[in-house]
């Protein structure tokens, strides 16, 4: 039996060992679709508790909290913190399987050193630890972005910010990382979208010329990426205005598809947007997305794109659709719902399958937390393990040093190249 | 190399044994969905020969037989048992990894103590012997239920019905479980619906009072929960009106979405409805769903629901829509099609990676036969399986304690306590 | 760690080995479906290269080629076919988990007896010894596939066709092995198609007469099966006129369904059709096929048919709707970026767990590659294995004798009795 989350966690074979311990732990990481928020950066914010640290904004928890009957006074209430953070403890031992349960001892081991397990019964310990630990060097924001080898991230950040925790970031000589800002513009691009307040910064009162403008804004402020996120998928000309923009200043646009927001009235009016019920929406219609990318491609005006899927039964659809357009367009990594071993061994495999391994982009955190940063080595792990059973079962040669400089690649390098100008 | 169907069967490690010997095996079955004949209960009907317990009604074995070309006559037809029965011994060699072989043998295993394999050449042999069993001792429905250690069964029942059934079982002091009736206004929500005995017998011609008056009679005769079968599900107002109905009066609301019907005219023909001709149907819209159960909640109508799906690329939508409305509604077991080793732990997985493996009700056994009972076994080996591999290859930390208590709620206590008023 | 590609490649079990090797390995070859060229079998062509034998149509590894960046001029473009195959031997080492490392592999050993990884490093030597081999004996298109024991293809052709070169190939007594045209009339059936050669060949000016002559002239030169492809399947009145005419003629109906063809503009225009360009459409509509199989079969005119599927989340409810119309309609193989070996697992599973597994009719290439049969033997391993875990598990009886027959069925004679008239 292997113990618990030991220091060969997911490495099931030799080969899986070697692949990650000589090559993909050591690699830096390339973030490049988070929300963590730049003020926090520029702050160098400090937490008090792991309340604030994993409770405050985590809608994965708060769901497995509801899962488990825990009253919302708990979850997002006005509940005492140390009341919250013994209600997470209590729901932790139902989560056999869940990646919640790998990611916060995995946060514990990297961040705190705490190789226990938490419990209802080694909560009370755990939460003292953490808080006097907290307390100590290296707790604030950028040195947990630090320890973990951090060296771009890309936040996700509205057209009409000022960027203001960007430019205050770059001039910190402290701060060893980049923190990049992503234009995200799907709140404009829907119907009856209010506008007023991104045209009011750019002075014009037609949104694609606003967009333009702050895009302009954006690149001066070294964005390398855009974002867009939908639940049904709809091509229209401000789209293509925007990706024709995006290739022209050489800047990859991200593409997130599927979800169904705010599905549950009672939180929504409790709580708001954001909540945590948020679930997986109708099919990708492929007809739409292939349509959308062959009209820019005919206009040469395709810019280099990440494809991402919420439903897994779309992953095959999306995989091979992406392929049509490669090496202009990749599928992205599992998100989501789907960021776990099976997910994240799945989007690999399908690569594999219908693909080539060796294009993909790797992992991102597309997290809110400044401890999450621990799925990168999550990922690497699941990564590792899988080339590691293909080659134990006859299925790769055994050849490391390929292989070696493959994981590399794919930990940090093909980020690097596909994101860079 | 494991012996075919061994004590230790499926259990692939020893947490696994350990988890299903100690825990599981003991608990009692609370089956919330079954076609279980409440007359057959009743009158603790006696069974002649595997023909009559296996072949009658069980489309599963007829869809196997015709995949093997045997002729319909010895299928649904008019051929003598005997012969139906050596049919379908012909059929089993040809179904490997088929839940089938496996439930047949359990069968024979359980309550026949018969640990032969079915071929052509030990169906004489076999059906002799369980033939004189057949006539002895405890081979009457209510003694095959006890043996399997019932507790609970709800059966599923036309509006219309009189429950006359259900009453003589409770008058009955020799049946030592429950058999509850469930609600199934289905054929009276279609379009041109024959309501004319239901509103008969309920002295109205409105289909929602009558609906309301039998829902009522139902619950006077201890019915804890309805069902919802749908191939296409779509919102409308009766379905509204009835749910709320199901919220006023505590009883759980379970919906299974997803089957085409009678999809093969000959059949259709030939022996009329549930012929064994039913396949998957249109993926389900989420948003349909999502907007009937948010309605509901917004009205505070919303009752404890259980959502089944039948094709299973679209089990992770359907968890994750459950899970925006958790506790409250549950994402269910693997139905039909879904209901073997890989659809099982699929299920399981599901929950465990995007929700809670704690909060599942477990399983049912949605079946008509008096010995499907085995299939709860099949469920709880699998699960035990489940949890032993992530325990014993590091994934969850070797706490017995715990899991013990997991396993059991999940074999029984969940599923009392989320149908208890 | 097992060596890759060895004598026991995918044979997990002791099992596996003994069904592969004592039955499946044995088997003779029945390639119901591919789209060789009748002219080069008819000439006994022969190659002069690898680039020739794997590149000149392989849209496969194009796919791979383009998602390693290799410039087009190098795939589709006017490159010498060195340099071509070089460029290939660049991607290899980046095909982890790839059919296309094992195929490409596979070809080596079992034509060449070649027993190198092909890497850079490695490229010219293999390059200069297939080259030498190639100008040897048995290595024209016949031999090719005689070295393969095939008995029997169909090939896919133009209802215009004239058949010339399978009538040669029926006249050339030096070919041991039956090559017959299948049917293949989807160009003729979608709106504003161009029927004039065809209608002119067969002297009428209607597309359905010009058909069943079409057809009949087929049949009378050994057509056993027809083929027809959709994106979206639309059931029409032509298309039930064909179906019942395969009927009449007692031939096999297969049908494609699913893929989204040419999505790359850029491609379509440099290199037209077929570039490698297509991917997974919309999902298939089941009421729609249901409808059109229901149709015939009331009209006693629904002919064998084997139906495919691109999308592997169909898979499910493709395999359940021809279960609906058992033993008539099967569920085709895991079909184009469904060949691999998750692929063919899932399609063998699928039929297991909702279907049975003795009843398919096996394994096809649908390829244009001369050296594509050592799919037959990819495929024969796959299911060699994936019964030898059922074995080996305890999930199904030790039972050789019943299982060695199960295997050779499904490697030919399931393939020959449902094919043959």
């Amino acid at each position: 039996m292997k113990k618990y989350l030991d220091e060969n966690f997911l490495l099931t074979t030799e080969t899986a060992k070697r692949l990650y311990f000589d090559f993909a732990e050591k690699m830096p990481v390339f973030d490049y679709h988070n929300h963590l928020s730049a003020k926090d950066i520029a702050e160098h914010r400090r937490f008090t508790n792991l309340t604030e640290l994993w409770l405050e904004t985590d809608h994965y928890k708060w769901r497995a909290m509801r899962a488990a009957g825990i009253d919302e006074s708990l979850i997002t209430g006005n509940a005492p913190a140390f009341e919250k953070f013994k209600a997470w403890a209590e729901v932790m031992p139902g989560l056999v399987g869940s990646p919640l349960h790998h990611w916060c001892h995995l946060e514990l081991q990297r961040y705190f050193g705490i190789y226990e397990v938490l419990t209802p019964k080694t909560a009370e310990n755990i939460w003292e630890q953490t808080c006097r630990i907290l307390e100590g060097e290296g707790f604030d924001t950028v040195s947990l972005l630090e320890k973990m080898n951090v060296r771009v991230l890309c936040t996700t950040d509205d057209p009409a910010d000022s960027l203001e925790w960007h430019r205050m970031i770059r001039q910190d000589k402290t701060i060893p990382f980049k923190v990049l800002p992503s234009f995200r513009p799907d709140k404009y691009c829907v119907k009856d979208a209010d506008c007023s307040a991104l045209c009011e910064k750019y002075g014009t009162d037609r949104v694609d010329e606003a967009l333009i403008k702050a895009l302009d804004f954006f690149c001066e402020n070294g964005c390398i990426c855009a974002d867009f996120g939908a639940g049904e998928f709809s091509d229209n000309p401000l789209l293509r205005m925007l990706a024709a923009e995006y290739k022209r200043r050489s800047i990859v646009m991200q593409i997130h598809l599927g979800p169904m927001r705010n599905v549950n009235p009672k939180i929504m009016g409790s709580f708001g947007r954001d909540g945590g019920c948020d679930s997986i929406g109708p099919a990708i219609d492929p007809i739409e997305v292939a349509g959308f990318l062959s009209a820019l491609q005919e206009q040469d005006a395709l810019p280099k794109t990440v494809l991402y899927n919420l439903n897994p039964s779309d992953n095959r659809m999306l995989a091979t659709l992406a392929g049509d357009f490669a090496p202009d367009v990749l599928f992205g990594a599992a998100w989501w719902f789907n960021d776990h071993i099976r997910g994240i061994k799945s989007q690999l495999l399908e690569l594999m399958e219908t693909g080539s391994l060796a294009s993909t982009a790797g992992m991102l955190t597309d997290s809110r937390s400044f401890t999450s940063f621990v799925r990168h080595e999550y990922y690497r792990r699941i990564l590792c393990a899988l080339i590691g059973e293909q080659v134990e079962e006859g299925l790769y040669p055994d050849d490391m040093e390929t292989l070696g400089i493959l994981v590399k690649n794919i930990c940090y390098e093909n980020a690097e190249a596909f994101f860079s100008k």
